[in-house]
């Protein structure tokens, strides 16, 4: 292990990072926030020295290989950089005074949570605000790259249905095929994106708005330059336009590639996709008559609330257009258990992922076959592909996990004195990097009324959701730093 | 599949406990409660009918061969109908007027789950009551010889860490063993339970509550004659028996058989008991800490009360001491957690079970180390024993079943109009087969409430989570019906 080597790719990436914090900068010269532009100019003077200094330290030119071992300390540490020195502007501009709360706003960011302890958005510069968006579409970015080039490498958590042939014990062997894929996937993301912010200013919201609201969409963030989120503009045109996006960033960026390519087949096969879109249906269908005569009077409208707000929480987003605390209680409920599934593979979604729910699922089925026909041989296949034990075993592995760890971050918000429901879908929203909730957390709150230790398990539970748990625990383990 | 032989088996059961539904008629001429007599009397003499009408129908001898889908048939079906006939003795009697009450509450019985619909349960006849009990008391030895005898050669969802040495396709091969080990396994029952019910006795019990207060324990079912549960008593003495006898209710029974046997080794050795033990005493120890001070002035009281509701929720008997929803927070997010474990296998105990519990956390222990060794050969060792992946598959199976019915169990709940908090822990403490849990369904408060398809829903939640869900959701597979 080389710690030396892996901090010196992490200031690469915070290198990347400053670039953009230049963005934000202009933004503020733009709405004469004169006083702010400092707090974005010193941790870019800060990220400067740190490579500096990473580049005088690690002179040796000849290692420029990385373990799979150092692969998972640069993944996690390049989320606690970013956050640590993302989280400056928020802090040194006196936007968010506190700094554990500029961190949690940070980490909510990158991770494309969307849980805030803003309570009056509104109030912040536009130059912070764009910098609070824009870190979401960088971590969605991120994210993207990771669990399509980079998490099949390390093998995650069975994220991959087919390991990666001969994925070899490091990382550059299959450099160029990365870089290769990160720029086809990027473009996919940049070309949505711009898709997206056109068709909202269409909708009369200002380049600003609509690039911020964009970067929300995604990333499937959730962070909204508006104290009402999506409600604020109370506009049909733009609900539908969100919600059809939410639905796009959701999906595995792979297919939009397989569009271009004119791989059809590969898109109406794919098994995770139409999982998606089924649970996608269903629960608008029965959110839309649940509330239809009870909140809304036209079916119309329960349709557009509902979609919304289903494909907000599915996709892992985050955005409301209303209060949903107040709907009846089926409707609640479903959007309770979409917080259990998420987006798809491949997709900025956070959450379980409906590729594992799926897999799981299908060996349910199985062991119900084995019981009857204890001597057939039953095997799982998604999108018409044989699902290797292996990758099952790794799944079923990687849901405990993230069981555990819902639990033991219950019991952490409990511990702060609150109750049952506000504890555990704190931890479900932040582990699956949904944002807002129910209880305490509910969309028309936020989380700055929590104690700092709370703020800052809840800052690793989003850390650790987002990396897939794997990538994070790992670390955790004595095993990772032995020899 | 012979429906008619499966039934005549379910008849004989039913005789069996016709037999023992002649102690409440004994007690009702005792306590000069004459008029309900016919209340027991009636059904059995419909089981005597039933059985001789399934004698009639079958009289071909030479078939007592039973297949191993014609088992989870059987096991499924005398769980049905001894609920059914089972609920008439409340029915007739007019103590619980509504059938789909009567019925729900004799699930609950024979299940052990211990959720009940009634609102002041004092007013009933001691007969009723001691039925009531004594329904608990059956079901806790059925479900030993099943999860011990029966469920291994079903090959059930990897309760058995070894599978059965060549089970054989039929059940009749292997009678003469699950004979003996059932006699064996009901010796102990029956000697713990007379054990306890003098130590309740020399506690100032009468024999009538000693022995319905034992039922609730040894069943780890938690029916109570007395409306304030064990609270009734405020005896630290009997908080104390009934604490460390539900703790032995919840251990797998074969290791009493061990300890006779002299095999010590065996029982230091088995993990699922240090693993049970150890959640009990952490849960008892960060409850205890919580109230001291709080809620209780002494250490002692905390510990006393901390100790029995740990005990009652892990083993899922479901007797409560005091009303612990008034209880801080940190102590009811505990409670919550454990209402996702449950006792030991082999036990009375329901919920997921130790056993499965630590086997899946030991998997995702192992896949961490894959992913930093992936040429590395890990195995999953419980209790010394190299666990075979089929079966960690069969677990990771059976876990995701359970979470899916959990899922389901509070959509349905949430149907009716119920808080999300209601909905989940009523899904939580019927398929785990506790009983009263928090939000509406409070130690303070009943299940009565409940529109009648959510009873309904609620009992077929309380016997697919006692069955081991596949024994019940296989039925209503496809396959299982075909050819």
């Amino acid at each position: 292990m080389n710690i030396k080597q892996v901090l010196k790719i992490v200031s690469v990436l915070l290198l990347i990072i400053s670039f953009f914090m230049l963005i934000p900068v202009f933004i503020a010269f733009y709405y004469d926030e004169v006083e702010v532009v400092k707090s974005f100019l010193i941790p870019i003077f800060l990220i400067l020295i740190f490579f500096v200094l990473m580049l005088f330290l690690t002179r040796d030119k000849s290692r420029n290989i990385m373990s799979t071992r150092e692969g998972f300390l640069f993944v996690t540490l390049s989320w606690i950089f970013a956050s640590l020195f993302g989280a400056l502007p928020f802090f040194l501009s006196g936007s968010i005074p506190h700094f554990t709360d500029a961190f949690f706003e940070c980490m909510s960011g990158f991770t494309t949570t969307g849980a805030s302890i803003l309570t009056n958005i509104e109030s912040l510069p536009k130059s912070i605000l764009f910098w609070r968006s824009l870190t979401h579409w960088l971590g969605g970015m991120g994210i993207v790259v990771l669990t399509v080039a980079i998490f099949p490498i390390l093998g995650i958590g069975g994220l991959q249905l087919i390991k990666a042939e001969a994925p070899g014990p490091t990382l550059d062997k299959i450099t160029p095929k990365i870089t290769e894929t990160a720029k086809i996937l990027w473009y996919i993301y940049i070309v949505l994106s711009i898709t997206e912010t056109l068709l909202l200013m269409a909708g009369k919201m200002t380049l600003f708005e609509a690039l911020t609201q964009t970067f929300g969409t995604m990333a499937t963030g959730g962070f909204s330059p508006k104290n009402r989120s999506i409600g604020h503009y109370n506009s049909a045109y733009i609900d539908i336009v969100i919600t059809v996006f939410m639905i796009m960033a959701g999906t595995n960026f792979i297919l939009y590639f397989r569009l271009i390519t004119g791989k059809w087949r590969n898109i109406i096969n794919n098994a995770e996709l139409k999982a998606y879109l089924l649970i996608f249906l269903v629960s608008t269908v029965i959110i839309t008559f649940n509330l239809h005569g009870r909140v809304y009077n036209s079916i119309g409208n329960s349709l557009r609330y509902a979609g919304f707000q289903a494909a907000s929480i599915l996709t892992t987003t985050g955005y409301s257009t209303t209060d949903f605390e107040k709907w009846p209680a089926i409707s609640q409920i479903v959007l309770f258990i979409l917080m259990f599934i998420g987006g798809c593979s491949g997709s900025t979604g956070g959450g379980i992922k409906v590729v594992r729910i799926v897999t799981l699922f299908k060996q349910g089925i199985n062991e119900m076959k084995y019981l009857i026909h204890p001597r057939g041989i039953f095997s799982i296949k998604i999108s018409g592909t044989k699902v290797k034990k292996d990758i099952v075993y790794a799944i079923s592995g990687f849901v405990f996990l993230y069981l555990f760890m819902l639990l033991l971050t219950t019991l952490v918000v409990a511990s702060g004195g609150n109750d049952i429901l506000t504890s555990m879908v704190s931890a479900l929203v932040t582990l699956g990097n949904i944002g807002p909730g129910f209880g305490k957390i509910g969309p028309a709150e936020n989380y700055a009324f929590y104690q700092d230790y709370i703020k800052w398990f809840l800052s690793f539970a989003m850390m650790t959701g987002r990396l897939e748990i794997y990538t994070v625990l790992i670390i955790l383990t004595t095993t990772f730093w032995k020899k």
